[in-house]
């Protein structure tokens, strides 16, 4: 048996998301018909995390096994050519039979782009976002961020997670004219936690919420006291992290 | 009488171009259309230079004249509104009646990607190019533009330019993993200019022409020893420089 590890970039634009679903096209779903005639036989590969449909990745980690002992590049290249345009294999890499895309990830980078006028070139990748944000504001609220708390406030909580907690090692906003960037390192995320805390943020950056009703947000796990989840299609799966 | 100077962006994919043309979409007559709705005019606006299809834009500038005189800012959101989501105006400036987008114009810079790894998000902006490249190699034939020069080499002579000379500023190549971009500004550009100077340089870096070929080039004036044109997506016109 052999194992592989695939680093795969998507546009999420035209998808239902990383995962199969009963109609319309997925990540995971175009990479297994992609495998399955290069392996000439089916497999189905687990991704490291779900995406919302509409939402992109730079970095989404898959693994699959077979039989077959392949060379990486060629690997990667049989797979870009079977694959649709909006989605490509960056990197395969041979790991061991035990590594699990899902399991021995220890972490996750997401970013998540908001423009405050329109994008022509980008308008797939943002939020775009007729207001004005007081990137102050955000920034002093995203200082409560870090650290292990329960982001049962920032979580779709249907299906329940077995568990809110979440331990956040960056979190960040990079801001240059009407462009701003949120980016957040976490342990583990929860369903629509970024967007929900996008969301948030963005109440904050309007004025409608001060800055220290996040950390309430935090301590009283209160979904419906934060803000609405910010659309899709200006997050991104940037890296996925491994202990290696 | 009011004459603004617009900034627009454009996602060139679906456009045939920065012209009206007789079919398809133009960014022009886009741009036409936004302002007589807008102006309960017709207007035709002039751009600062061309775009072939499928080439984008970052800073094309505009201007346009007419009777009624607009707040700026209302004149930006309700251009934005009545435009469609491939174009979109950055900003707009009311200037003397004496502006004109080309002739006042003294410079641009336009910016070539290349990624040689298949793309998903930036599919549409880069020229895709399964080939290892020769970066020194480029770099190198690169130092021969600055200056002026009979660009007669690397331009479509049809129809045939009054003046092959253009006076380059500024060529250079940036480079990270599998992303290359060529940056260049000139007070003028003839058509394909930076299409075929990105094709020829592509040939450089594949070892199948020598850095010295460019000086060659620029001297003899030979459009067959030249490159082939570089797809028009992996175009974009960055910015336009005035004297103000």
């Amino acid at each position: 048996m052999a194992t592989y590890r695939l680093v795969v970039e998507y546009d999420g634009s035209d998808l239902v998301g990383w995962q199969i679903q009963p109609e319309g096209r997925s990540a995971q779903g175009e990479l297994a018909r992609a495998l399955s005639v290069f392996l000439r036989h089916n497999v189905q590969p687990t991704g490291a995390g779900r995406t919302d449909a509409g939402t992109h990745a730079l970095g989404q980690v898959v693994h699959f096994s077979t039989e077959v002992d392949f060379v990486s590049e060629r690997l990667l290249r049989g797979l870009n050519g079977l694959l649709p345009a909006d989605i490509a294999v960056r990197r395969v890499d041979r790991v061991n039979d035990d590594f699990h895309a899902r399991y021995a990830a220890n972490g996750k980078r997401y970013r998540y782009r908001i423009r405050t006028a329109k994008a022509a070139l980008d308008r797939h990748r943002v939020w775009t976002l007729y207001r004005r944000l007081d990137i102050d504001a955000m920034q002093q609220a995203t200082k409560y961020l870090p650290g292990r708390h329960s982001f049962a406030a920032f979580c779709k909580q249907d299906p329940l997670p077995n568990n809110f907690f979440c331990t956040v090692t960056r979190a960040e906003w990079s801001h240059a004219g009407d462009d701003y960037a949120f980016i957040i390192e976490a342990n583990r995320f929860l369903r629509h936690m970024v967007r929900i805390l996008v969301g948030t943020l963005v109440e904050i950056g309007q004025g409608r919420m001060t800055p220290k009703s996040l950390a309430a947000l935090l301590e009283s796990g209160n979904r419906a006291a934060a803000g609405a989840t910010a659309p899709a299609c200006g997050l991104c799966m940037e890296e996925v992290f491994y202990k290696d």
